[in-house]
């Protein structure tokens, strides 16, 4: 199946490498991207992709390309979408779909339209550890859901110069959370509440943005939440879920580099997180497009679907919300 | 140092017990308990305690008592402990003070004005998993706190006759994670929400309760914080804590009954958590009498002590209003 | 029912302190010790004891009694236990019963003849982490076990004028181990082979000992075992026991004065082990008396009994000849 | 680089699949196998490599082959060394490089004369796990070792064809440990004494083999070591090594497929190891041809070199020599 990817910023490469390495299934025809410099070609050119341009549009004109990777900033997502759909091409979309929650519904609803597949790029979903919390609550292992946590830290705090673009926290680091969050509790949230801080960086809430925040949330099936970020955890990539229920409880740890304790007379000192995200969440992005691969070739529902790009914009608009008029906001006044 | 025990339900037991068998600083002089029966003679008998009576009054007239440790019930703290202070005996009174903040404020007034000490049930303090996490964060091992989080839940709820009189899930559980949060931070929290919910047992809600609640805290010095409860954990007492900060994070795990793994074919099975509050926190209940003892003799501030009397009385009233209210709540709304 | 104690050193006074406070179907009458100081008196009378005496016989003559605890050096544990038996008292003998096998048979016949109770003081046995590794053991939650493993590490060296009254790192260190080894098994080691070696303290050589020890143990059952010593583990009293079989495995982990962790840049810290002995096996020297007073109480077999006074001295002594002789050795050849 | 690769048996297809897709550095142009079925041509060709053939010879003739990895059955492997030696290319041989020592000696000899790089398949070294605690040792973390101790435990016991084939337990599965053992050490081992059992399938027995056996080491610099070998651990692939030493103690827990536990009224379940070998190395795998290619374009010495071809073959010859004639054995007396 080929298949073409537009952008080459970060992820668009972490696609690029793990399709070519690891995702058989697939094979990279064109990447476009109308900003590529040499140093971007080479990279793309290293993993023997025949083709590297900067007309996006090339790609929808190809009637061999199958399926469109959406890799972009987020504000040319809805285009590209749109676009696509339009040429019968299935999509991946980065998340999130867009910021306002207005072009994301209509971004979908043109995808329904045209009967071809989207996925949104919410990897963690294909995480080991937390699938594996997924699947414990799915079988019924901890009982009825009653209280979801997620603590999500990232090592270091972005430029302001990614801040700035970057629709906030709640649109660019909790989304992934939000998303989880539903995922976990089997249904949807229908209140927020937040509690943020600038507590890393001034220059962020000159922004208008936080570094740190709690979100609480209600959802639809009695259970209660909470999702904590902060910007900067000095020992690495921080994550870790955990669903208590009536039967009981689902966590996972960190993953760490390796399992090795040194103990001394100072205590037992091991590792805590990977610094990089893209060291902690490798396997997981294979497993993404290997599970879009298997969506569009055997002609399934993608894993994470229209919904799925839905209701985490509508949340981080009700959290961004609440924070602003420190109050809880439902999601049905931000949809 | 003689002293006097009011009360002779659970609480007044464990102390009756770890005093006798544990704490040889104190001596046990009078046990009184106006309802006491057979079987409660006979269990402080056996401890070899001198003078057990109905005849509370009697405390306050022995010149031989130095001080009072006040374990009945929460309504008659108050009194008790205004007898005390005029009868200058020093004062341990469990937790909470009452649930009334005037109440709480005259009380402390009143110790304060007699010149007595008092010290107050909050023996988590003195647990050793609590206390590491506690002296890391005052070593400034993880710098400035940001997130504050406490997992704190029941192995299973009380009966309803015991809901009826404790005063709700804010004064009679979390009373205990407030002061912890508080105590954690360094410093007072300014606000609090609530997302309550009654997902184990509906009898608890016709009391106007909830059994799983969260609340979530806005700090003087900027932290934010959370608080879980669940009057059902059907693995055991669950109470971990982390603290989240500019260098770092410190965090706890449960006690367990013991080490031993077992790996088989469908797993590592190793334990979760005491299925007993008692056996969990048996060293804190001796080190807290341990501590109190030494204020006393050694002429100390307690460890625990007047601010710590009023403080999670006001949160509490500031989670009950905001479950009530469906916002937040600043706690100078309830002082 | 009232005992008597015999030795005031570091182990008499563990069961003094132990059964006084916590073993309360036990009751101290008289302690003696031939050797009893100032301090030793003052030690002893805190606790309430009637009779503290330099007196061993007048033990044996009181008619209240009826149970001798002997924690003096081991050279005096056989005309102890004679005069016990001989008195009719049961008997609590401390580890080993004698470095020489044929006065430990004649003391286990004489006890035998007698009628009295005898338990040695394998205090690990009751420990909560090795005895659920023994339990599930016993349960057949690992099958057959293959292979048996101990690591076992003191904190630090004793003294060399301990050394020397010691009878070698076998006799007192390994004797621990040797039974714990053949509880785990459920049935006797026929052979032993050695690997020891001095790398912590020259003088520990000159005594002929050694400070690092590895014992490879062969069972009747067919299984293979291993027990590694050392006398200095500088993060302390480093206990793990692991069983492994046709089902699986059980091991237990050290315990550790607190479950807390602090995650920074450099790792994440936790506890190590416990620095001290006692501290490390409180509870199961509580629960040893427990378990020898309700075998006396009720006249049941005591949960170690004859022959665990035998096998660890000859598997001592076996190891002993084996380190000499450099080659295997079987229990056969020093019975 | 262009190399070639002899064999597609179990590691041949690991290798060709790693190099593919995970070892940019390294270019396959010839699988050759003179046992090749259309199967396994399938499976080579999927991976775009150029010449399949089942003319082993050609490997030799080709002047484009800078490298051949010898992954054929081990009686094979000195030829095949005596062939690339001759021909100027650089050998990665799997292990063992053959069970008799004489042999081994004699392909390391003319390797050494021809000039090429030999680099001998012990991936464990490259393990993230076991790396890391052998960095603990070089970094001096734990001061001079005084004890190794290695758990290696496979899942289920080969077929007995393939034990037939093997060389038995020694050469066959400890052969890692013996290298790791010594990687560990910083030296190599002097003697050694075995203690084996047949407890797993009485046909092993049959072929004189074992399946469960413990291998006692002493070292050259004083330290003793210990290796237990199961074939059957039912709940995985069990890997674990510790190094205790004067400063403390390094060790490693195995690998597990996710973090994940769940915690309920009968404990808590998490994984336990790894079922399947390749997925428990995958990574040390890939690490060792990176490591390979490293050495070989950048003309240094590889880091698993002709000393470490010899001595694990002395250990197993010694292994098995103290098995049948149950005595300590030197070294000295199988080289």
């Amino acid at each position: 199946m080929k298949i073409a990817i537009i952008g080459t910023g970060r992820i668009g490469r972490v696609h690029i490498k793990n399709i070519s390495t690891a995702v058989s299934e697939l094979e990279i025809k064109i990447v476009a991207d109308p900003f590529i410099d040499k140093e971007g070609e080479d990279y793309v050119k290293e993993f023997g992709i025949p083709v590297v341009t900067k007309d996006v549009d090339s790609i929808f004109a190809d009637p061999e390309i199958a399926a469109v990777l959406i890799c972009s900033s987020t504000d040319t997502h809805y285009d590209y979408i749109i676009k696509s759909a339009a040429a019968g091409k299935h999509i991946f979309c980065e998340k999130p779909v867009d910021h306002d929650v207005k072009r994301v519904k209509k971004a979908l609803e043109v995808v329904k339209q045209s009967g071809v597949k989207m996925q949104i790029g919410f990897n963690r979903r294909f995480d080991h550890n937390h699938r594996g919390v997924y699947e414990a609550v799915r079988k019924g292992q901890i009982g009825n859901p009653h209280i979801l946590k997620i603590t999500s830290r990232d090592p270091a705090p972005p430029t302001i110069e990614y801040v700035k673009k970057s629709g906030g926290i709640f649109y660019d680091m909790m989304i992934h959370d939000f998303d989880m969050i539903r995922f976990l509790a089997g249904c949807e949230a229908t209140e927020v509440y937040t509690n943020g801080a600038v507590l890393i960086d001034s220059a962020i809430g000159k922004e208008n943005d936080v570094d740190t925040a709690l979100v609480t949330l209600t959802f639809e099936n009695g259970a209660i939440g909470v999702i904590d970020n902060s910007r900067q955890a000095v020992y690495g990539y921080d994550q870790r879920i955990e669903v208590f229920g009536s039967k009981g409880a689902a966590l996972d740890e960190n993953d760490i580099p390796n399992t090795v304790t040194v103990m001394g007379e100072n205590g037992a000192v091991s590792g805590t997180a990977y610094k990089i995200m893209w060291d902690r969440y490798t396997q997981s992005f294979i497993a993404e497009m290997k599970s879009f691969a298997d969506a569009v070739k055997n002609n399934k529902d993608p894993e994470v679907t229209d919904k799925d790009g839905l209701y985490p914009v509508l949340m981080a608009a009700a959290a961004k919300k609440s924070l602003e008029e420190r109050r809880p906001v439902k999601l049905s006044e931000v949809e």
